[in-house]
């Protein structure tokens, strides 16, 4: 088939768990395809691992694996470096030395880039080589170049992501079989979607390191993991989703970034919390492990971008695209766009942040409860959109749900509720997001 | 803001419609952050119109619009030419002659691309230029990029595309209201989202063209609309609509590209027509004018790219996006990924074309009719999946499902039994895509 008559690109691989040997069978099968589409050959010449005896899933040959990492990315002949160790260290020493040793990379390290992005963006400038990660949010799906190239022309006002596979498969569940957290978990873990520790997934901060990188794309400004505000799942209850139901809506973890405008011009909001969001909303009918990203822009409008979002195979397919990429420009001597930090817009605390509540209050079923209710809001400065009332006597209950406030104005009214005598019990807060 | 010390990159526009005007107005709003992204200023030097004292929508400068396209292509000192006009000539010669005299090209023209798109892109190679396209298939959808850059690695088995918004206003409609097509049309024109003649739309054409590209591209095979299978929805009735709820289904005007193993190694099978998916599908739950496109990758497995398909502001977001990459390339002296047709997989015709079609007859309230009709599909080598009996004396009717099988045997199958005594209409035949 095709053949190339430039001489092979030499590629080290870090890591060799289920995306690593993914990458080394697709390498082999499609070795064809990825020379035609390259311009040249992409010749494996090394692959580090811990555990040199392990059984793997692709064949990858003995010969070329080695414990040495530092000795294999600093051997200064490789081209091409795919680091998919995950974590901060040695993954970061380990991608600065690739650069500082003339090779381009990619990434799917989504911890790292969200705590030391502009590190490892300035390594690949000042190495003039690329930096490319579409692996490290939501898989396979293509979302970075997107963001990155697709919409270089427009400018992007909302990125609203459903980014975590292991919280959609538990809230799916949830709302499907009516389930309790605590039962769909068990569920999760046995099925191979939770992990037996599920913090990083549950707690929300996988989804938040995901945030920051949308969220330093989208708005060409660098957000880091700790400026995203983390709300997880795990206080979600069968009741809320319940209430989400009554509302013809859904609870999904979402990953927010806003463009707003700030007290010092426009400014960034990045947070990962549960909220309802419409059933005809286009992220409502997300399934089980599946993720999505739903990019609003000033131009093109309404985008969402869907797939599965983890995986050995489906993160290897993201990470071989990449890699066709820096080694056409590894070819042409040139880099693909760099980090754009240019905007360096301000990023809002939570508090600052504006979103809509949803709040369940259980209730003395007398006359002038909901005026009373309304009037709590009011101090606040909060604005009610909707009221309902429901059961009587020992069941009265009032559903709540606010127009646009500050997150600190909404807080404070539920803090403030939960200390009147006529409110027996806050049964149900949620954020409200899905339209504008 | 930022400034750049390099010297204007210099852009022509051949049109200034609704797409033309769009693309004037983002060149102006944002001046600053294209020229942060590309590393240059763009230079709009020149707009090629028919009518220089038309009202337009954008303030597009007078001194620059000229009724001279040819002059303006051959001034020679271009860097970049958007071509918006559409159509098949002038424009082949325009970007033909823009490119032989050195500029790169941005295109929204997919009636060109679908026609000839082989000898632009060999211009386009001969000259050492970039021809991009995101916006010749499904506006706004970041498209072509995922399959030429992100899916690079991977091996595309199957694309099923709602790329007309046209249709889908009208399908989802007929669907929603139970109303018949030329009842849907006739509203869709008052409303703007059909044409006065809805030709273009309604049977298909628009949507070939648009699946010869995607065919083009996820299979690296030359594929033209005169090799697309093509079948509008001028037929699809309201029986139709109201089978495909009874399978909890609805009807999608699809473009579908596949790769098949055909007689002499893998083949690429491209076609349009109307198609029954079941509403479970991700496809199904895209509405009004929409439009989006679901891939199926040996590795990525299932993704979906959904968003606004037309419009003069989506178009031109993605017409910005290219020409950003585009201008980088030009900074750099490089090219971007030029057409792959490496692969050139012969195209089936649509008889040999493996596909399902859901029958429904209006039948014989008599014993033996379901065993004749079964019968009648056996004969042809087509073997059932459901049959569903309902309804009795004159109202009678059998729903029958086949399971996969040619579409020249089943198109056979259902002449036959056109012809059959016992069988007094066939009220309802559609093919049934979207599993596997």
């Amino acid at each position: 088939m095709n053949t190339s008559s430039r001489k092979p690109l030499r590629l080290a691989l870090l890591g060799c768990g289920s995306v690593g040997s993914q990458v080394v069978r697709l390498l082999r099968e499609q070795a064809d395809d990825l020379t035609a589409r390259t311009g040249a050959e992409i010749e494996l010449v090394g692959v580090a691992v811990r555990r040199p005896d392990l059984q793997r899933d692709a064949e990858v040959p003995r010969e070329l694996l080695t414990t040495d990492a530092v000795g294999l990315v600093s051997r200064g002949d490789l081209d091409l470096v795919v680091e998919v160790i995950g974590g901060i260290e040695p993954a970061r020493s380990l991608i600065l030395t690739a650069l500082e040793n003339g090779a381009s990379v990619v990434t799917a390290n989504k911890a790292l880039l969200a705590e030391d992005g502009s590190t490892l963006f300035a390594a690949a400038e000042k190495a003039n080589r690329d930096l490319y990660y579409e692996a490290a949010v939501a898989g396979a799906i293509p979302i970075i170049r997107p963001l990155r190239e697709s919409l270089a022309g427009d400018r992007v006002r909302r990125v609203l992501g459903i980014v975590n596979g292991t919280t959609n498969f538990i809230l799916d569940k949830m709302d499907t079989l009516g389930s309790g957290f605590a039962e769909v978990l068990e569920e999760a873990q046995a099925l191979g979607y939770a992990e037996a520790d599920p913090t990083a997934d549950v707690e929300g901060y996988d989804a938040a390191a995901k945030a920051a990188i949308l969220a330093s794309l989208a708005f060409h400004t660098r957000v880091t993991a700790a400026d995203v505000y983390r709300e997880g799942i795990s206080e979600v209850s069968a009741s809320d989703v319940a209430s989400a139901r009554d509302m013809d809506s859904v609870v999904k973890l979402l990953a927010i970034c806003e463009l707003r405008d700030g007290p010092n011009g426009p400014a960034v909001s990045a947070r990962v919390h549960p909220a309802m969001i419409p059933r005809s909303h286009p992220l409502a009918s997300v399934r089980g492990a599946y993720n999505a990203v739903f990019v609003e822009s000033e131009a093109a409008g309404q985008l969402m971008f869907y797939g599965p979002g983890a995986g050995g195979s489906p993160t290897a397919s993201a990470v071989l695209g990449d890699l066709v990429t820096v080694a056409r420009n590894r070819l042409n001597d040139v880099r693909g766009p760099g980090e754009s930090a240019y905007a360096q817009c301000e990023v809002l605390p939570m508090g600052d942040t504006l979103t809509r509540y949803h709040v369940a209050l259980d209730v003395d079923d007398r006359t002038g409860v909901l005026a009373a209710v309304a009037q709590a809001f009011a101090e606040h400065g909060v604005s009610i959109q909707t009221v309902r009332q429901e059961g009587h006597g020992d069941d009265a209950q009032l559903v709540v749900v606010s127009h646009r406030a500050t997150d600190a104005a909404l807080s404070a009214t539920v803090e403030d509720l939960r200390a009147r005598d006529f409110v027996h019990d806050v049964s149900s807060v949620m954020r409200v997001e899905g339209d504008s």
